[in-house]
């Protein structure tokens, strides 16, 4: 097969052998799979695939086909649409997915689409709903909220009948994120007014966070999901104190198989009814080719993108 | 009655009117109050009393007896040994107390010993137990462990089947931590290699919290309860990420009556029996008389300093 490879540093396209299901596996023929800010701490080297994924290939997340069941998979049949998230090796013609980390793509939903779905949105509904537990009629600020994660978030805090405000740098993102529910969106830093917040969904991080604390609502929470504008943040201890303030910290991919599978079901039960009605959809920026890979690498790398960068297979 | 009082910044006792019980409310003699890190900042006039709490008399729990009861107060009669939690007031011959936030003080707590447990054993179980879920078989780092509160947490955390590594500046306080249950103490910063943490309760702050977030356990939580160390904290975003980890900053005082009633609940169901079977006991620094308040507070500024020190009417 040929993926998407790690190679000095450097993205290419390379011939590896194909992957064979183990116990409780699928094999998956990827038609698409997105770009993540992960793949690029990959590249860099500062972010190690965990244990029994791909040392070098990338990708988090991928759509695609169930084309080879490995011994005791049943959750799926031979041609089935199926998407999930991944420790690594996505962004290849094949690979090997333990079937509980998978879910069935809706007829709603494109398979172009489907594989940029897993991530972000199992990303945004761990860290807003379950984690941070935003309740219809609470307010949730997103910071950077056109990239990826973001814009799952401002959907799906808006179906589930919250209120969101919404950052961006890039004025001219505005009004596609009204479009996707956000009441009021402004530029990073000019938030304070529109708050206080009961959930902040930090997708920059760095001297973000000091202003975080100082919006929240008595109770509030602040899930850290991004850190691309700088990993060292100042924290006032007591406005954390005063309004009985939460900060916390989330990944999914260090995860066990147990608790991705858990995610993955969360997902199926309270998210895919909404693609099933229409209510959400996955904003996609650019698909590349395979062979464009690297372009893809250094397109997801600049600002001002909107929604997702894809790889078509 | 006479009452300790800030007047322009200072400690003096001083006549007050008689409080009035209200609805659900009781009179309290008051046998014992203790002293509290909220009363130096309250005296400091960096942090007012609470809407319905006396504005000049500091004080945040007490014990004593009941000698009034106001309309529809039916929890407690004349004459009961009551210990509680209160937003002001407490440090007077006389405090009136909503019945909620009272409990009954156990046989086996002498009523000198009792004006010292609510604000403490309250704070600590709340921050340790209810909000950082602290379990049987974790391990739980104290920082600041000689304390009022950290003393009742090192006790508490023991006698539940936790591990308890307890910090303090001062090794002559080492063997009495040991006797309350910490399997290990040391100094602040030497922590490290005792690690990592499944909850932090941290009790002084300030330049703390980093080492605290590279020590933690994955899905490791921090209580920041304690901010006499400094209020301002660096925080490493990406390593609070790397172990899912979670900072809450908490205080008992600001707390609706709902809530302060829930915890007293909790503490008569959880800790209460730990009393009554002899596994807890306040640790007593100094008692003072009502006389002596302007040196109790000289004394509580201090450091060095071994569990409560309490202000006898």
């Amino acid at each position: 097969m040929r993926a998407v490879t790690i190679k000095d540093g450097e993205i290419v396209v390379d011939d590896r052998p194909d992957p064979e299901p183990g116990l409780g596996e699928v094999l998956v023929q990827v038609a698409t799979a997105g770009l993540n800010g992960a793949d690029l701490l990959q590249v860099r080297g500062a972010y190690p695939a965990p244990p029994g994924s791909p040392a070098d290939i990338p990708g988090l997340e991928l759509a695609g086909t169930v084309v080879g069941l490995g011994e005791g998979a049943t959750r799926f049949g031979l041609g089935d649409k199926v998407m999930g998230i991944v420790g690594g090796g996505g962004q290849a013609e094949l690979a090997v997915v333990h079937e509980r980390q998978l879910s069935p793509v809706p007829s709603t939903l494109d398979i172009e689409s489907a594989g940029g779905f897993p991530e972000v949105f199992t990303t945004a509904h761990d860290a807003v709903v379950s984690q941070a537990g935003l309740r219809p009629g609470e307010r949730l600020l997103v910071h950077g909220a056109a990239g990826g994660v973001g814009t799952a978030a401002v959907q799906l805090a808006s179906a589930m009948g919250a209120s969101v405000v919404a950052t961006s740098r890039h004025e001219g993102f505005d009004w596609r994120l009204e479009a996707l529910g956000a009441e009021v969106v402004t530029r990073p830093g000019e938030h304070a007014g529109f708050g206080p917040f009961d959930v902040v969904l930090e997708l920059i991080g760095g001297t973000n966070l000091d202003g975080d604390v100082r919006a929240l609502a008595p109770g509030g929470r602040i899930a850290i999901v991004g850190v691309g504008g700088g990993i060292k943040a100042e924290l006032n201890l007591l406005a954390l104190m005063s309004v009985r303030g939460r900060i916390f910290g989330t990944t999914l991919r260090a995860r066990p198989l147990e608790e991705k599978a858990l995610a993955a079901r969360a997902v199926e039960r309270e998210v895919l009814p909404l693609v099933e009605r229409g209510q959400l959809a996955v904003p996609i920026d650019r698909t590349f080719g395979l062979d464009e890979a690297t372009a893809a690498y250094e397109h997801f790398r600049q600002g001002g993108k909107f929604g997702k960068v894809l790889i078509a297979f």
